[in-house]
Formats: structure tokens, C-alpha cells, sequence
């Protein structure tokens, strides 16, 4: 009884949160412009609504009554693992009172003004006043936890949960010490672009049906435009991508292959789960290694594009007198540059370390914000030699640190560190992944991730998620040895 | 105080309403099949979420503390209008209990179920159970309420308030004893058919072109596709039109000048009315009265072809040889037919009396299900001369009986009744329209109906909103006079 109607009050949550991403879908692809201020009081309200069903007294209830049945049940069952997340959940939303969550939205909401304004003048101090109030109002979040072993760890756990700021550290200070020496060795070995235009039509005819190759289906996904690609997932039948195809490069299919990877981790999500909190990816990390691992593991080898590069050249025929090897070559460039979405497989990490550095330091006040901008081009220029120009291409490059994400960045790399761990455990399990990649054939891949990753949605921790999946606790030299080999292979630069 | 409470109330009931029309427009226009299930979930709790607000005891008592306040303020303030429409729409929504509510919600999904298997197999006996289950529902429901001259009174009060069976049954009587001497007259001159194909695209990138002549833009308008098109307004600056162009019939471009009548309507409301409830249209007819106006007195004008031909007919070059007249006269062309949706501006107001009389007497008891088909037909035969095939083509053609919507059709026909009351008034206000039309100026005609009907929103009955547009009470005769000119100059036949 108790266990029924819990199921549908977090049946309405879970609708609620799922309207909510469809309302910030239609934003991003479709709404009219000056539809915005009366989109932002539709997300606020369902929003609130969410809110108030997950702090319930009511739900607190439930919960309590359904200790013993939780305990009584085995671990993974569906029911013991609904009622143990919904019960962390319940007690995360209900230490962080009314008040302070409104603060934090009201603020985010202007700091997102200020943010673009402030990129509009590159100027940070535009910022900076909007930036301070967030620190301060993140360090009051945190607060309202239990002590952690340093504050970052609460932040940390809101993305990636049960994570520490010190394995994370250990893990991006590999990173660091292994990357920085290879990014000079890439810039000796630098080879050609390819050169455009690619007509955005032909890239998108290309996408779409490369899509469907990979395993979506138009019952229930679609492929839309926004500014930003990114995916929503409204429900495990209802996984809508997007990506933004540009004139001047490749990055859109790429990016349609990077979303991909997110959805298919939706949509294999065991239908028993539906409907309920469990029914999403079990971290923000867990998801990213999908996505890396189909935008590059898959996306990036010489065994698709094998597969694939027939097809792109009848999309886009100025490729016809590119060969094979270097196309291979020059959508595996490895270039320092300025910004972090279009950075490469290796220099992407090392804008990663950068903001997770500065994001501790503001957070113990080792760092002042209005000293921010400049150890950010300090940094940019120590770990990738790379000048920045401005605050707008640097500092005040990601939105993330004008809308109350710290804590989000380290996920990315996580991401990429567990994306080939858990490749390396697919590939031990199934044989050889490039023969079947060459012909077109992603059934087994796709299984396997169920099997292993996808099915579980939120049911299991992400450290029992990752140990599930690739067998073992997250460990960056796998994906260090993967980087290596790419950087041999794409560049000839021999690196041991 | 408490007026702001009640402002951030109904806001949030107002952000729920709209949240779910993007949800139904979503499922219309863009959503991936296979989301139904989970669709039907979202919305059921959005639908849940509002209720929940607009029963809640907190609204009740915030009313009782503002009946002071309300009879303090003029009768046309934003808030006392805003307190006495909540006031009313708290009150019908309390008289129906929860569990009737949601047997009526559970039955017309189920209904909607059994008419698509039922269409199928063109047989009226297998939405019958729940047919006849809805029509006891409704009864239910009609007892919930004070007891009125006769039980179609409280349904048509949901879409026509205050408007009384008695006063639409004089208006109908009137129709029918008019027009069915008419389609008779239209028979003997049936004129011939424009010949096809109709480019889809051809019609599509005409219709947005007009539709911002008549006075769209991007920044709040949006045009879609669906399979039967409709408007969605999300918000005041949110208007979302669908049509359905085919090839084999200019219906998508009328299609699309009847939804930008009802779009015009939402955009138009004052925007101090902006989520409240009062920020929508009077009532179903006095939307349909702006969407037919649009449409027939408008877009099947003279004058209007006069501006807009020559770029219909560069648009679709299969019309070169349609001369202005013949065109003018073929989208004109009066005959009975078997579908309401696709009937002409006569024969269509038949079509609606027939629905009206049935609906009246199923309810009291008159009619039994189990002969409704026959009666149907009987009718069909008798209002229009028309021999229905089967149940597909004649019972089963609307959705709105396996849906619960009992009293929504005469709506229809008292729009169309209004359209003409309130074009004349404001071809007297206005002076000559044809000249405007003719060179593509609606400024004039736009601002007329947001000061006389558009900007008023929910605040007047739909009485004294008709009143105000038109100087008049419902009246049919304006309305069969138009009709009676327009098939004079379309057929030739002189009516008297």
C-alpha cells in the first residue's frame, strides 16, 4: 500500500521533471523569442511543483514505512532501490531550506544576464558582483550538509554521487602530469585542416541516416537544431538530440554522434524502471563516458569511418579528393586552442583541470574571484600555451560559473576517463569491436551497454556503476595508454 | 496581501493550463510516436497540478477574504474582474467531485480508444458501452449542479457561460429553417471544382507569407504541421499555428487563416491580464467567431483575393489559368456534403443542428443510444440530402461524443452567428474594410477587435464580451443575410 502510492508520488515527480526538460527542449529548438519571460515562469512552476512533492512530509512518511520492506528486500531489486534513492533525494532536497534554493535560482537567473553582458564587454567585473553573491551563496549550500572533508565534496556529490574531491583530484592531477608533455609533442607533429564549406543539408541528410545506423529509430527519437547540441530525454520512448551543423567544419556530426551516446544510455534504461527517479543515467560522468565513448571511442576510429566515409562523401562531394587516411588524420588534430567545446581528445582534459583547480581554490577563498580571470590566463597559458585573448574567450567562456554549476566541470573528465574503462571491459567481453564497427553492425556494442550499464539507470550508486560495468574503480591510465596510441596514430609522435 | 497570494496562485494554475497545451501541441506536432504512454502520464499530472490549485482550500479562503476588496473596486478592474471569474471557476471546479472528475477523464480516454477501433470497423456498437457510460457520467455531473431549466444547460455552460439551451436552440431553429432551403437553391448551381495538384510547398510558403501580412511575426508566431490543425497559445507572446496542406485542396491555406483568427484573439489580450486566468479567450464561440471572421468574411472575400491572387498563383503556377472569378467562386462553392470539418459556410451550420438536437436528446432520455446511428443518418438525410455510407462516414465522424464533450458543437454555429454581428459593427465603426483588405492593410481591422473584443480577455461574461464587440445581443439574422449574399454572388441564386 505504502509502496503504491509512493510509486505514484514519484510517478508525478518524475513527470514533472520530464515536462520540465521538454519546456526547456522547446526553448532551445523551437519556442518563439519573446516567448522567453513567460517560459521562465512555466519552468519555475514546474519546477516548484516538483519540489514540493520531493520534500513532502507525506513522502518522508512513506519512506519511514517502508524501512522494513526495504531492508526485507535483496539490494537490486527495483523496489529496495526506489525507496533507497528516493530516500536520498528526499533528504538532500529537504536540508537545503526554501529560501536559499530560491536564492540560488533568482541569482543563477541574473547571473545568467550578467554573464551575457559581461561577454558582450568582455569584461568579468560585469560579472563578478552576481559571481560573489553565487560563491557565497554555494558556500551557505554547503553548509547545510554534513561536514565533508573539504566543501567540494558537497557540490561534487550533487553531479557525481559518493565521489570525493580527493579521488577526483588524484585522478585529474594524472591527467595533468601525463597530458601537459604531450600536448607540446602534438604541436611539433601539427598536421592539415580540412577545408570547407560542407553544406549544412548534406551534413544533416549524412547525420540522420548515420543515426539510424548507429540504433535510434524515428518511433521514438528525433534529430533537432539548437545553438548548443544537446540531449532530453522526455521519457525512456521519447529521446529527442540535437546538434548545430556549421558551414565551416565537421563538429555537428560529431556532436549528433556525442548526443547520441547520451540518448542511447535513455532509452536503454530497463522499462521497469520507467516512470520512476531511477529511470536516468546513474551520474553526470557515467553519462559523459557514453557519449565520449560513441562521439570518439566509436566515432573517431579508423574502423568507422571505414564504414562511413563512402556515405559522407556522397553527402558532401568537396570531400571526393580527401583520402581516407586524411580524413582520419585531421578529425583526430590535436591542437591547443582556446575553447573548451571544440577542444580536441587530449587538450580538452587539461581545460578540465584548469577549472577545477580554480573552482576549489574560490571555494576555500585560497582565490579571490576578482583575481579569477587572471590565474585562469595564467593557467590556459602554463598547462596548453595558449594566450588568451580576452575575458570573453577566456574566463568568461562556459556559462557554468554564472549559473550556480560548480562542482559540474570534473564530471567531464570523469567522463572520459570511465568512457574507456568501460570500453576495454566491452571489448575483452565481446572479441573484436573494429570488425563489426567496419561493417556498420553497433547490435552487440549496444547490448552489451544495456546489459551492463545502460539497464540499471539510477538504481546502483556510480561507483557500483562503474565497477559494474567496466570492472574495476575509476583509473586514468587506460584512457592515458588510449590517448597515447591516438596521438601515435594520428600524428606519428611516439610517446611511451 | 491576499490579492497577491491570489495572484501567485492562479499564476501557477495559469503556467500548469499552458504547460499542458505545450504538451498537446508537442504530441501533435513534433513528439516521437512511441511517447504516447508516458505522454498521457505527463499530462494527466499537469492536469492533476492545476485542480489540486484550483480546489484548494487556501484558494477558497483567500476569495472569502477578498469578496470586500472585489465589491470595492468597478466591476471591470483587472482585479475585480480577476476575483470574480477565479471565484466562479473555483466554484464550478469544487461542485465535481475528485472521483467523478476522474471516472470522466478515464472513460474518454477509453472512449477515444474504442472510436478509433470503432472508426476502424465502421461500427457504432463497439464505442457504444462507453458511449453510453459517458452520456450517465455527464448526467452525474450535470446533478452536481444547481438544477437548471433543462440538464444541456450546465454542459453548455462549461463552454458557453451563461448562455442557456433555450436561447441556442432559437438561434439554431433559425439557422435550419433558413439555410435548408438554401442548400437546395446551392444544388440546382453547383458550380465546378478548382483541378489540382496544389504544390505542398507551394501552399505552405504562401501561408506564411499571408499570415504575416495579416499580422504575424516570428518573434511570438510560430505555423506547424498537424494532422488537423488547431492553435496552442503558450502565453500571450506564444501563438502556435498547424495546418495541414494537401495537394489535392487549397484547405491548409483557409486552414491556416481560421487558426491565425483564433491566434490573433490570444495575441491581443491585454498584457495586464498576463497569467491570469483571465488571459484567454470568452468562450469557445466568441474564438470561433475570430477565427471564422478571418476566415470566411475575410479570407473568402472578394476584396482579399483581390490582394492576394497574384501571389497565390505565383506561388502555385498550375493556377495561371484559373481566372480571379472562377477562383473567388470555386473556394466559395456551396454543397452538401459528409463531413462536417471539410463543409462549406452553409451547409456547415446544418451539420451542427443535427449534433445539437442529438446531443439534447440523449441526454434527457429521448434518443437511445442503441438508435443514434439511425437518427444520424435519418437527419443527414432530411438537413442536407446527404446518404451516409457508414458509421465511419456519418456517427463516427467527430471525436467530441467518445470524448465527454457534450455540448461543445452548437459553439460553432453561435461563433459563426457572432462573426458576422461583430464584422458589421466594425465595418460601421470603420467605415469601408474592402478598400483596407484589397491592398493588404489589416492594421485597422486588428487594432478594431483588440479594443472592442480582444484585449478584454475572460474579464466579461461572454455575453456582455459579445454585446461589447457587436452593440447587440446573439442575433442570427446579420448572419443569414451574409449567407444568403454570398451564395447570390457565388451561385447566382437569388434569395430572398
Amino acid at each position: 500500500m505504502s509502496l503504491e502510492r509512493l510509486r505514484t508520488l514519484v510517478g508525478e515527480i518524475y513527470d514533472l521533471e520530464r515536462v520540465g526538460f521538454l519546456l526547456a527542449w522547446d526553448m532551445e529548438t523551437t519556442m518563439p523569442p519573446d516567448a522567453a519571460l513567460a517560459r521562465a515562469e512555466q519552468r519555475a512552476t514546474i519546477g516548484r511543483a516538483a519540489h514540493e512533492r520531493l520534500v513532502s512530509d507525506e513522502l518522508g512518511r512513506l519512506l519511514e514505512e517502508l524501512r522494513g520492506e526495504e531492508e526485507s528486500l535483496p539490494y537490486e531489486s527495483d523496489e529496495a532501490s526506489l525507496i533507497r534513492v528516493v530516500r536520498r533525494d528526499h533528504e538532500k532536497a529537504c536540508r537545503v531550506p526554501a529560501e536559499l534554493r530560491a536564492e540560488l535560482l533568482r541569482e543563477g537567473a541574473l547571473g545568467h544576464g550578467a554573464w551575457l553582458e559581461a561577454r558582450e564587454r568582455r569584461d568579468f567585473e560585469v560579472l563578478r558582483p552576481h559571481f560573489e553573491r553565487l560563491l557565497e551563496l554555494k558556500r551557505r549550500y554547503v553548509d547545510c550538509f554534513e561536514p565533508a572533508a573539504e566543501p567540494y565534496d558537497v557540490l561534487l556529490d550533487d553531479y557525481e554521487r559518493g565521489f570525493t574531491t580527493a579521488e577526483t583530484e588524484h585522478v585529474l592531477e594524472h591527467l595533468k602530469r601525463e597530458l601537459v608533455p604531450l600536448v607540446e609533442a602534438a604541436r611539433e607533429a601539427d598536421g592539415d585542416e580540412l577545408e570547407g564549406p560542407f553544406p549544412v543539408e548534406g551534413q544533416r541528410a549524412f547525420s540522420v541516416d548515420l543515426l539510424e545506423r548507429l540504433g535510434s529509430d524515428s518511433r521514438s527519437w528525433r534529430l533537432d537544431h539548437s545553438e548548443h547540441p544537446f540531449t532530453a530525454s522526455l521519457g525512456i520512448a521519447d529521446i529527442r538530440l540535437t546538434s548545430h551543423f556549421r558551414e565551416t567544419h565537421l563538429g555537428g556530426i560529431f556532436a549528433a554522434i556525442h548526443e547520441f551516446g547520451h540518448g542511447l544510455y535513455e532509452r536503454q534504461i530497463s522499462p521497469s524502471l520507467a516512470r520512476t527517479p531511477l529511470a536516468a543515467g546513474a551520474s553526470a560522468a557515467l553519462h559523459e563516458s557514453q557519449s565520449r565513448m560513441w562521439e570518439n571511442l566509436v566515432g573517431r576510429g579508423r574502423a568507422f569511418w571505414r564504414f562511413a566515409y563512402d556515405d559522407l562523401r556522397r553527402a558532401l562531394p568537396g570531400l571526393r579528393d580527401v583520402e581516407p587516411d586524411r580524413f582520419f588524420r585531421a578529425v583526430n588534430r590535436i591542437r591547443p586552442s582556446l575553447t573548451r567545446v571544440d577542444a580536441d581528445e587530449i587538450t580538452y582534459n587539461l581545460h578540465i583541470v584548469l577549472r577545477f583547480e580554480l573552482e576549489r581554490e574560490l571555494l576555500t577563498g585560497r582565490l579571490e574571484p576578482r583575481d579569477l580571470p587572471d590565474a585562469f590566463d595564467e593557467r590556459m597559458h602554463a598547462y596548453l600555451g595558449v594566450d588568451v585573448p580576452d575575458a570573453r574567450a577566456g574566463v568568461l567562456q562556459d556559462i557554468h560559473w554564472a549559473d550556480a554549476g560548480f562542482g559540474y566541470f570534473p564530471t567531464y573528465s570523469l567522463g572520459n576517463v570511465m568512457s574507456v574503462q568501460i570500453w576495454e571491459k566491452a571489448c575483452a567481453d565481446l572479441g573484436d569491436l573494429d570488425a563489426r564497427i567496419e561493417r556498420g553492425d553497433f547490435a552487440d556494442l549496444r547490448e552489451w551497454l544495456r546489459e551492463h550499464l545502460h539497464r540499471h539507470g539510477r538504481k546502483l550508486t556510480p561507483r557500483e556503476t562503474l565497477v559494474r560495468a567496466a570492472g574495476s574503480e575509476i583509473d586514468p591510465e587506460p584512457y592515458v595508454r588510449y590517448l597515447k596510441g591516438k596521438l601515435g596514430e594520428v600524428a606519428g609522435v611516439a610517446v611511451s
